[in-house]
């Protein structure tokens, strides 16, 4: 059983502040990325703060795709999180900055579910 | 206006497979980290995979809180991500392993939102 799955951390920068805070150009960006990772959506759940920023969270087949947005500083955190040999994360993750027209990205790849063995404690060698 | 938010990054392991199989036990144990996070809850989603696996997603006002497992390899990936002064995530992320009884944990704590300046190019001198 593989537990190895990708996790994309999108930090996007430089977004005009009416896209961050509408919840149907939210939804449709995060819909439209998991269409593009060629993933299956389960469930999606978006919340409207107040006074500025928006949450949304879909659940996938292959984990989730989330974002919180800071529309007063032009930011949005985005997490693309997949299982399994068939989703394209990468995509996902190109076409988020895309989706938000976003004038600076940062992008981290990390693998997750890759245990680490504690070594074997050393035993101290008998002198003969 | 602060950016920052934090992230932690839990990797569960060496949890009895039933623990992970269970939508209620996985719920209960995220709206428990939650509450020991003092955050608000706004929305959750479970969803039970078959044969196995559980994915949820809570949904916070200071961001989210996920879970997926792998009850057949005892293995869970968490993510707590909070922002503003009041979270109290590391609480969040003592008490998950604790709620799975985990064997072994790898915690990684990361900071999202800090904006990466490109530095301004450097002009050649003059020299008189």
């Amino acid at each position: 059983m593989d537990t190895r799955s990708t996790h994309f951390l999108v930090e996007l920068w430089e977004i005009e502040r009416e896209r961050l805070d509408s919840v149907p150009d939210v939804r449709r960006a995060l819909l439209e990325a998991a269409r593009h990772a060629g993933v299956t959506v389960l469930h999606s759940a978006f919340h409207k703060f107040n006074p500025h920023g928006v949450s949304g969270v879909v659940v996938i087949a292959e984990s989730h795709i989330s974002i919180h947005t800071w529309p007063e500083a032009g930011y949005a955190a985005a997490d693309i999180f997949t299982c399994g040999d068939r989703a394209m994360p990468e995509r996902a993750a190109e076409y988020l900055p895309e989706a938000f027209d976003a004038g600076h990205v940062e992008l981290t790849k990390l693998t997750r579910g890759i245990r680490q063995v504690a070594s074997q404690p050393r035993q101290a060698k008998n002198v003969a």
